[in-house]
């Protein structure tokens, strides 16, 4: 295995490489397995061998500079075809990897090229037919560049708002394309802002009669492939500078009369025909819609991926540099490592576990996606299909969320963790932060996806009330709530730090306290009903501390659940049981501990005792773990050139690194190109002044 | 009054704006006063027609380029000169004033002027004698440029563990200031990247006699006023790009035999006679480095005011925008604003109330501060002004970190609030939350000061224990400590929200939590101690969930307590108490929610009702204070040239001025000047492709 585990370099890491209990090669071959291993040393090395993808640490782009170079890589990646279809068909799960290698270098770069080639190439495929195999084909070479508008200046969330039209005009067998005034503006639309030739636009499709049939998708060009200068009709350009992922180019787009034929619309949920009349395979118009928006649970899976590749970098740089960084001691000659220090282990290591729990999560999570997109595309109209559709939505709605939270928290803690090293952009936590908060946006706004997710477990219960059949679900993340009494008696009982090291007890509370929050938001719902709210008020009124809680705490009981799966699996090996063991009882604890007040109020904690025992189980388990941490952030770490954070380098040479970075900076030693501002024309105090 | 508060206009906001229960323009006065609100407009005024001053939002400027703007406008506040010493002498608090409208403005442009006429300038004059004159006079009028170099690259927390020396050779009554290696070369300091002349470096004392005093402070020349260019001996540049605060330079110097006369140590705390022998007013070594350090919590405090100022623009941003947005309606055709939903209430709501309580415990602890600096310059001895001191080093440990931090949630709240529109620079939440970063980390991580506190509180308990007088501190906020038992021995007997909003509700909760705490924290460390740890040890064993929690929770209770002395007082007028009591009681409880699972542990509360109680009331006072939040914000928002922020503009028209700002950036429409890279050398696919 050692070809494909290469030899971490000798430092001062060593130190705490040796205490760990278990072979973190062993590890890494278990979690990745020999093949995707492979595949991603081998995307690793092509990148690092390629001048066009080499960087500074902390090096200074302008915005401008940022997108060209983010546009060249780009281009540089349809060259390497990493992701080629018989690789892919071969094994779909290589997809997740190329993702992670790429956004863990850059996510702008992974952004941009899966904008093009994913969300415009593959949804004209799947939302269109066989007469726009055209669009989707010259995504896959570049000829053309791809994007998606369906945001406008003055709408994200409430998609159906949407106020773009598309006029049908039978005389010409044309859509006519307008935006009837700037908040109707396309905006935030990636790509489109200096690259983009097409895009999907969605707009409310009117055909002749007068009809609005609701929102539709066309393919509309925006740009000359020749020139990149816009189509008459398109005013077009950059919405400009953001927190973060400046390679990619944020645009909007005003349409004034632009014409396109009548094919380009995407014609899979409707479709209108030369004369003009509006047919469609749905008869609920909900339903249609729903299919349009379809596509978009794919992105929140992806961007489960993203952020946990987000905090894996960023844990990897604090935990790093918390080993190595040395300060106070208990005397006044010997400084101890931080990593020593209890609070900072609590600081850090349940992030750490929180990585390992995730990044599970989505492999399990991505190979049920599969089965239902299999299922779509051989038309499987079963029972099981809609169910666990349901539930990969109401899933995705909640660990996107989950996961962009703890990714933002755990990185900013990271920062802190690192003090003004942290502060400094060398190191990437910036970047990484910066670059990870639109996780917490864009693909449906963290509380509004929380809805989705409520909503869902709502009406499981609902249906059950009603003398339904059991509650059960393909994925299994809601069986338990088919014996909600049963769990509502039931209380903790754990009187041992043993006892609680096993994720089993945080497991068992968290089954409690989804069931708990579930009654007491069915009870809120119907409490603000009875008091003579429409639905939308009772709704809105039910969300703090009710619905929002349980959607969070279901999908946290989940992502513990499927962690616990693995542990009990006969395929994990022995060696590496006991500290995974030890990551997912961390894990669940601490997420559980945010709960706490929760456990009490409903009763299922009482007394001191209940809360110092996960305390101390908490404590306990950081204590231990830290002795493991470096080699566990060895599991996870990309190569120092793709990490790219001096004081997160795998030697451990803090300060030798940090130094070389500072001193290989733009004009470090030189004085200023205004120097003389200093010298000269020297400010006369006072001469300004005004008297009040 | 109407010069002073000039009127909004008038536009979409209205619609909250009369909806207040109060007279915004009479709050105004009451918080600010006609004298300083006069001298606050001049500032904003002379800044707004300064075409120096001039900013476009989002402007994507090279760190090169924000570092020159800064100097150059740091060389101009020297031609305003707003803070001359007649001003400051007839009213302090102008100092604060000020203060408050540079860090609305920019924060590196105020941390830039204070670092070289305070924190060098003032430092000088404290720490030095009359023989230092030469040097604070020539930073007052820019003669000279300074900062203060006391961090390392490998040491930063740990103060007395620099390494840089200062051998003192009688034979040219010179000291040679060395820099054993690059690990102890100055960095992270202000203004030596690319500005300093001069600066104050703290350096371990030797005489020839071979003994080392500690740590000194030493003025050192770095670079030549004439031409910028460094003194031969000291490597000094710029260490390079920061997540924020890029106007000001940051930098370091490695010293190599750099000779400085005797006289410029400065010597308040000790001197080295022309022969080299050491000489010191202190006995006990601990007094006389405490006293040297004693300089630093003045910053602390100037820190708590920033943090309450970037979070103050941040929920104005915010709640414009939410007031303005609307997404979503109880129809298909009806939209309300996003502050209609609870949920949006919920997330901003309390930090705006966390600014008004912030913004007037910072008025009264100045007061307090001053009160010790006269005590100070009048060589006071008394026990008063030693408890003084003490009690105020104690609380700005505390309130540093919970400022900062409250900034720091609060403002990622509000850009993930303002959604994407949030996420887009120009509206510059981002700018907000990257220069309030750096308010966790200098002066003091957060996580080290806060072992100040509790320590201070244990050593309180402590002296109570072994029969000392009773507890009590000039400023009162340690007083119900003395009463221990008794509070020991209450508990949550609110049962109406009627009570609930009351803020002594609150605050006799966290009398109980903060005795609770401390109880806890001093059985752990015992505990500890028991089990044969040494100090060190326990101390670091006792921070999680004890000591550290001790610590917030105080300050927590003391800037509440403040608040409330104020909603007591005569002066404060009857048509704003309503008002200001609620934002008191929504800070109040909201912080303590924080603490609820340790009211259940320590059965202070007990029972479904307690938590769900203060829920209730949470929300409850969000929604009043939501039509309340419009005006409240009209108070403590900068004129819109301050605030710098489309979607924060006080007409409140969100798309509008977004659009306007788009549509001024910088080559919006243009295509990119690389774009020839999109139409030519078109890949080929695949075309570097390896077979794995």
């Amino acid at each position: 295995m050692h070809h494909l585990v290469p030899d971490v370099p000798r430092g001062p890491l060593d130190v705490y490489r040796e205490r760990a209990s278990f072979n973190w090669k062993e590890m890494v071959l278990f979690l990745e397995g020999e093949e995707n291993l492979e595949y991603k040393q081998y995307i690793f090395k092509t990148l690092e061998n390629d001048p066009l993808f080499a960087r500074q640490a902390g090096e200074d782009h302008s915005v401008e500079k940022k997108r060209e170079l983010t546009f060249l890589r780009v281009k540089q990646l349809f060259r390497y075809n990493f992701l080629d279809q018989e690789r892919l068909i071969e094994n779909p799960w290589k997809m997740a990897v190329f993702n992670d290698c790429l956004s863990m270098y850059d996510c702008s770069l992974l952004v941009k090229y899966s904008l093009t080639t994913g969300m415009f190439g593959t949804t004209v495929s799947s939302s269109g037919s066989l007469r726009h195999k055209g669009y989707s084909e010259g995504s896959k070479d570049m000829t053309m560049f791809g994007c998606f508008s369906l945001t406008e200046l003055s709408h994200g969330s409430n998609t159906r708002a949407m106020r773009t039209t598309a006029t049908y005009d039978p005389s010409t067998q044309e859509f006519v394309i307008n935006s009837p005034d700037f908040e109707a503006a396309k905006f935030w639309v990636g790509n489109l802002g200096k690259t983009a030739t097409h895009t999907i636009v969605f707009a409310q499709l009117h055909t002749p009669d007068g009809v609005c049939h609701g929102l539709h998708s066309f393919v509309v060009q925006v740009r000359d492939p020749k020139t990149l200068l816009p189509i008459p009709g398109v005013l077009v350009g950059d919405i400009g500078v953001k927190l973060g992922q400046n390679g990619l180019d944020n645009g909007f787009a005003l349409f004034t009369d632009v014409r396109i034929p009548r094919e380009n619309l995407l014609n899979k949920t409707g479709d209108v025909t030369p004369e003009g009349q509006y047919v469609t395979p749905f008869k609920d118009p909900n339903k249609r819609f729903g299919a349009t928006l379809g596509a978009l649970s794919a992105g929140r899976l992806f961007i489960l991926k993203i952020s946990a590749s987000n905090l894996r970098l960023a844990v990897t740089v604090a935990l790093r540099f918390s080993a190595t960084r040395r300060q106070f001691g208990p005397t006044d000659t010997e400084e101890i490592p931080v990593l020593e220090y209890q609070l900072q282990q609590w600081r850090l290591i349940p992030y750490l576990a929180a990585v390992y729990v995730l990044n599970h999560f989505y492999k399990s999570i991505f190979m049920s996606f599969l089965e239902l997109q299999i299922g779509h595309m051989s038309r499987d109209n079963s029972i099981r299909q809609d169910q666990l559709g349901r539930e990969i939505h109401a899933i995705s709605c909640a660990i996107k969320p989950l996961a962009a939270w703890t990714a933002q928290r755990g990185i900013q803690e990271c920062r802190e963790a690192c003090g003004g090293h942290g502060y400094l952009a060398m190191n990437r936590l910036g970047d990484l932060r910066d670059d990870n908060d639109p996780n917490c946006t864009y693909e449906g706004d963290n509380n509004v996806l929380l809805q989705q997710t409520s909503n869902y477990l709502l009406s499981c219960l609902q249906a059950k009330h009603i003398g339904g059949p059991p509650i059960q679900s393909p994925l299994e993340s809601i069986n338990f709530l088919d014996d909600y009494d049963r769990v509502m008696d039931s209380c903790f009982t754990a009187t041992t730090m043993d006892q609680c090291m096993d994720p089993a007890v945080a497991l068992a509370a968290y089954k409690w306290l989804v069931c708990f929050l579930l009654g007491a938001s069915q009870t809120r719902l119907s409490q603000e009903k009875a008091s003579g709210k429409e639905d939308f008020e009772a709704r809105n009124n039910s969300q703090v501390y009710y619905c929002r809680s349980l959607a969070l705490a279901y999908i946290e009981h989940m992502t513990l659940q499927s962690f616990c799966v693995m542990l009990g699996s006969e395929e994990t090996p022995a060696g590496l049981r006991p500290v995974l063991t030890k990551l997912g009882a961390l894990y669940g604890l601490w997420s559980l501990s945010n709960h706490m007040a929760t456990l009490y109020q409903g009763g299922y904690f009482s007394g001191k005792n209940a809360a110092e025992l996960v305390h101390t189980t908490i404590l306990t388990l950081c204590s231990q773990l830290k002795d493991e941490a470096v080699a566990l952030v060895d599991v996870i770490a990309p190569p120092d050139f793709i990490l790219n954070s001096p004081i997160g380098k795998a030697d451990g040479h803090l300060y030798k690194n940090m130094w070389s970075a500072v001193m290989q900076g733009n004009e470090v030693l030189q004085r200023p190109s205004w120097w003389k501002e200093f010298c000269s024309n020297k400010p006369q105090v006072g001469s300004l002044a005004a008297k009040l």
